[in-house]
């Protein structure tokens, strides 16, 4: 099948830049130095081609995360990098041998609930300087003596230096992701175990502590990471139909903000031209463009983009839009909570 | 069951509110003078409360959502307010006799699109001086002579002033509104037919040409509506669970820019507190909060929100937060395309 004959809006991942970002990436962190965060694509087919590469740990973001890569066979070690409350999903999966799960904890309500849930492995969550989740360090060790006193097995930390991951200089961005990790370094001496999980994409390189490293965006790159320099392409294209065009010098397209993440900012045209504006249903752009014609866009941020699709069409090549073929059509199959 | 049971996050609509919206639109606007677009909310459940109080004809967005309506039963009168080329699911849909279809066309190419696809009625979309969609006005009754010759029913015309709704000033609303309808006047009468549709939730009282509104957002109300001083009220909360609270002085709630759409800014927090960021799968708040506590927050924006979410929970109470009765919980049905 031909990418023309997909209903528009439709998302296309290139498979060469899929493969090409794949083995990048496992030619610096093979194996399980790797641990591919799904929330960045939940797709579980996409999953299989990064346990086919070597990577059969994975990171989630969320408890339909896990269940959803449980049932897909590949739940050898699913680390839930989040912390959670309600549990029993979460034990029931543990209980009937589905999959290997570790959840993050970083109090002593979460350890509780773990425990109570019936998860039986976890990492403590570590604040490395990003508001987000995470215990403050100098509590690490006395929380894993916490979970280990309610008979759960502590496999290490976890670290999340997200706010560091899209300095462009290399440098400075290298020096931040040390000192963050040396905050790591530390409650890991006192949390003991062997997992020192953390990093992304961004601190791909250049974080020299974590035994894994939770990267996801890289597999198709977002549009901040793309202006890093990284080795890693941009291989998601929205594609659309213009169904309307005006001789006041614009065009609409038929994806808009309902199809296109806008947290990180406007999608780029593939081609010539500009994006205007995305309202709920239209990408409205400059250029020439005939009624009918066949469009792409390249969103700003993927993971939220890939969210709002039910369907993930693997292609031979995003830039011959309409005439791009049709490989593989997956289920975008881990979404919802 | 209460709100506290569904596993966060979840979308909560209040009944209280929704029912005071519905109520104040339909006394200015009552039966075929509404015509509710179900873009705004894409759940046939939420659909059927507006039949029932009397608007039995719908706008919509997407042939996934003209699809969903006619398979709901609620295909009495369905038109689809946007230019479509691939015709042929429509087409489907008017030959099976499950739905009246009408679709808009501004261009020989959608007229073309439209006859070969087995539609039978259009109306003809006007720029009325938006960025979108529509034809020069000048044009509208020669396109209504082609769509005509090729055997279409031209039942009027459209025109969507939606670059005018959010002026927060009345009076200057209004005779923007005015302006821009007086153009689509002047294309009516070229074009002829008894329909002239347009509008939204902005212009609910101040637009006195159309025949029909197609508002939607009024609802349940956006953020920058509800700004405007209309008498509709604000009644969508997505419930989340606050998972880890630091001492530096945020808590991360469980639902982040995947669960809330942020293209119109952050949401806003119900109760004492503010937003920091919203990331991909947490929103940083400051206030005071302790791990495992339910936490409401108010998106900016409905439309693309509902879209993100598989469920919407109506309860009695949103303000209630985990207090609040589950009444009922509606699939949101139309996402998609």
């Amino acid at each position: 099948m031909r990418a023309g004959d997909l209903t528009t809006p439709a998302l296309m991942a290139d498979v060469g830049v899929l493969d090409h970002n794949v083995a990048a990436m496992s030619a610096q962190r093979p194996g399980s130095a790797l641990r591919p965060h799904v929330k960045a694509f939940k797709c579980t087919a996409l999953a299989g081609v990064l346990a086919d590469a070597g990577h059969t740990g994975f990171c989630c973001a969320t408890v339909r995360e896990v269940e959803g890569m449980a049932a897909a066979g590949l739940g050898d070690d699913l680390l839930l990098a989040n912390e959670v409350l309600d549990t029993r999903r979460l034990g029931a999966l543990v209980a009937s041998g589905a999959a290997r799960v570790t959840v993050a904890v970083d109090s002593p309500e979460t350890i509780a609930a773990t425990a109570a849930g019936g998860v039986r492995e976890v990492l403590v969550d570590v604040d490395v300087g990003m508001p987000r989740c995470g215990c403050d360090p100098a509590d690490a060790g006395r929380l894993a003596d916490d979970a280990r006193a309610v008979g759960l097995s502590v496999r290490g930390v976890m670290g999340y230096e997200g706010h560091l991951m899209h300095d462009p200089k290399a440098d400075r961005r290298a020096d931040a992701v040390a000192e963050a990790m040396e905050v790591l370094a530390g409650a890991h001496g006192e949390v003991g175990g062997d997992v020192v999980s953390g990093g992304g994409t961004g601190s791909w390189d250049c974080n020299h502590l974590v035994t894994e490293l939770q990267a996801g965006s890289y597999v198709l790159m977002d549009g901040a990471y793309a202006r890093l320099g990284l080795p890693f392409r941009e291989g998601l294209v929205l594609l659309t139909t213009a169904v309307s065009v005006s001789a006041r010098g614009w065009a609409a397209l038929d994806g808009g903000l309902k199809a296109l993440a806008m947290d990180s900012g406007n999608p780029v045209l593939v081609g010539d031209g500009d994006v205007l504006v995305c309202s709920d249903e239209h990408t409205i752009v400059t250029g020439s463009f005939t009624v009918g014609e066949r469009v792409g866009l390249r969103p700003a941020h993927i993971d939220p983009t890939i969210a709002k699709h039910d369907t993930l069409h693997l292609v031979d090549d995003v830039s011959a839009g309409a005439d791009a073929d049709v490989l593989e059509s997956w289920p975008v199959d881990l979404r919802g909570w």
